[in-house]
């Protein structure tokens, strides 16, 4: 009767440890310095992110403003993308959407994306001294899954929301990663429960699920008539690529 | 096309609106001075407050330290309450546990209680100048509701997790109160639709899927042998006060 919660802890001591931080404001309470830690922002730059480097995308190099995104453009004669409200941002050449990597455009060039949510995020983990930062959408959901269980580390799945405040895509994928690789991890996160039992709720159809529930972030892209990008991004296994973050840039670790 | 997001602001405009902040670090996020808190402190700080004032206690003081509730408890000669690791603590009278205060010993007296979490955000609320202050917890949720639809105005639930970490039983509460009153209220925030959601998929039995899921605190108070206290607290409608926050001091709003 006294003991539940030591004997869980005890019986899974052998594994490590997986938690879930559903907000940028939430990423210091847990210790990524032992972690690998997955950035996700479904919609879209990590769904973006992953089909790029699919796509043969030699590096894509995420910053937070369409000014930096400019400066380092031409510094390195890169590809520039970015949006606000929806349109491409002035100053730059392409969008966030994963429609505008084909391989026949993007295979071999480095992409300078801007992203704002993301970004932020990565970087704090960064300046925590996460020990790994990937980053994770369901285009590559099972690269990703495959990556931690394959690493035995702690994991911190990190999810970019909106403006700190929680959202629904990004809290389904941590669930869905969670659903398939919960057995390799001991799982102490109420976070973590409540994102796989949101998964679990909405797994049938994702897309429907986000319509029904009018998930802010579906209600701001479809505004812009952007459905095919959602459906996209809510799409798993599209993509086996596996973007790792090395020294400012992210690349494909397996190629 | 370009407007189901205006639309549905344009069509909800004269209802007011509803925020669920998941954490106290997530509380800046929301414009509290506009609105009604509740604050939301399940296993078991607002489900002692509800009882205690159900069966007439006079005021209840929330302080965040044993010391400090010693220091008031002395000063106006009133019952002084607090736990640590689940037993009294040292320098205090009486535990967390709303089975501690009956009609019997409670009723005209004034209890001092510490509580960490709950008060923490109690006083973040206030210092961001909160236009109104509750408490809520299953014990009394219809009254939190029916107050909360007659005010007809913004509402902030503010879940006070633990050290920060979201937890299941405080946004299974706010998840029920927004099924409850959704038709009420705009909402437009996708902690809201998550944790209505969470709360459809436990409904049928909290205690049991608090169990099932293994929610950080229930495995934490059941390590004391707390099970009846969590049964308690996830009952809901014992009680019919409505715990207001005024002059440092929750009173029965109800009475």
């Amino acid at each position: 009767m006294h003991n539940i919660a030591a004997n869980r802890t005890f019986m899974d001591t052998n594994k490590p440890v997986l938690f879930t931080s559903v907000s940028p404001a939430l990423l210091h309470l847990y210790d990524v310095s032992q972690s690998i830690v997955v950035i996700i922002d479904v919609l879209r730059a990590t769904s973006t992110i992953a089909t790029a480097l699919e796509n043969g995308a030699k590096t894509i190099i995420p910053v937070d403003s369409v000014a930096e995104c400019i400066r380092i453009g031409k510094q390195i004669n890169a590809i520039t993308a970015g949006e606000r409200d929806g349109k491409v941002a002035e100053g730059l050449q392409y969008g966030n959407s994963p429609f505008e990597y084909p391989k026949e455009f993007i295979e071999g060039k480095t992409l300078v994306l801007t992203t704002t949510n993301g970004t932020k995020l990565l970087h704090m983990a960064l300046n925590n001294g996460a020990k790994e930062i990937i980053t994770g959408s369901f285009a590559n959901i099972d690269a990703v899954c495959n990556h931690l269980v394959g690493k035995k580390m702690n994991v911190v799945l990190a999810c970019a929301a909106w403006k700190d405040r929680v959202n629904i895509e990004d809290t389904l994928f941590a669930g869905m990663v969670i659903s398939k690789i919960k057995n390799h991890f001991s799982i102490n996160c109420d976070a973590s429960q409540m994102a796989e039992g949101l998964y679990h709720s909405a797994a049938t159809d994702l897309y429907a699920y986000m319509e029904k529930v009018n998930a802010s972030h579906f209600a701001r892209l479809s505004s812009f008539g952007l459905q095919k990008d959602i459906r996209f991004c809510l799409t798993a296994n599209t993509a086996s690529a596996l973007p790792l973050y090395t020294d400012g840039k992210l690349i494909n670790h397996i190629v």
